[in-house]
């Protein structure tokens, strides 16, 4: 991969994930139009199951900052294969949505969701810039503690 | 209703119900361009409300992928109504999202997902796979175990 | 502002708020193609943090509501923004999602989505048929009772 955006991934030392495959019977993006939308990611890396659990009680809010940025690191792994491996396809960052499995009595939901949002700012730029919404959820699949829903424009 | 689909449904002896009217003030679906917007469909078929409760306390993960079934036909019963009858139309599911009430330590929601990502493949086949999220949820309109929001593509 | 929907909001005596800026790093509202994809916006109305809490146990479906309401009328602040100040250019609502911060036993989130969709149609006619969903969450950003999400068509 070559372009504006891998240059920019390049510079923030950010190596994409193998991106995790379906859980089930879907598939992890479907474009329609010029839109992308892709399937919600859950926190972990590979084997890296360290982002199990909810926000407020097992996990720091830091902790779950670092959950969402997790989500959108294989978002946008998934969302490089919806654009045939180029980034630099991607016009616009349409909307995001931060599933945060959050402690009864947790809402700095906000804050856990930065982590998704600031990724995609630090490398589409203006580009990056998304509606979203975050919420707290009971409970995500595999005990993840966060999930990240979007869609994306492309070119 | 004849054509390619309707051949499908009589063949997995498939019987859409009678969709639900919105209990509030809204509508089933609306189109925009060629996309379709479904409302969230709640996992009762009519007056039988066999599927209330919470997967993980109230009802089995089995009972809660029912449950998500319940919902996806429900949505496939508005869909022929925005296709005028002929589910022949769909060109893509594009995104189904599945909130699954559950208890706070319930996480198979990709499990109970699979009751809606399953009945929709098996009816669209290719054009049924879709982009999809599935997050457990405090609780439901009506007590319902899941409640199913999607998009879809017509031509 | 002069028109139709300025003329019905004020038939209505409707002020719109002045519309809360983002708490964290994304943007109110995205356009792509004649969809504006507007950001989860709370229940808040400026500094006013009444409805705090969550329904069933802090706030009645009432008071929840009046959230949902709120939610709305900070949706429509932004989307006059994102039409130039004209909401004449709303051609539909397209697509509504309520999450109401519920006790764990609160199943009446129609009735409080009704506080977002009895607003958007008496504001909008028939404009303002949209699909919708709503569902129970664990906690929402700052405490809020009701987040209010939404995707718009304009012209």
């Amino acid at each position: 991969m070559s372009g504006r955006i891998a240059a920019r991934l390049a510079e923030l030392a950010i190596e994409l994930p193998t991106p995790p495959a379906p859980v089930a019977d879907y598939v992890p993006y479907v474009q329609t139009g010029n839109l992308i939308f892709i399937s919600g990611q859950v926190s972990f890396i590979g084997d890296d199951h360290a982002s199990a659990g909810k926000v407020g009680a097992d996990l720091t809010p830091e902790e779950g900052k670092q959950a969402a940025h997790n989500s959108a690191l294989n978002t946008i792994a998934h969302l490089k294969n919806a654009c045939g491996g180029d980034l630099d396809r991607v016009t616009r960052c349409v909307s995001i949505r931060i599933y945060v499995a959050s402690a009864p009595d947790f809402t700095g939901q906000p804050a856990v969701g930065n982590g998704a949002s600031e990724l995609v700012g630090a490398i589409f730029g203006d580009l990056g810039k998304h509606a979203r919404a975050a919420v707290g959820v009971t409970a995500l699949p595999l005990n993840c503690a966060v999930e990240v829903e979007s869609v994306w424009e492309i070119g």
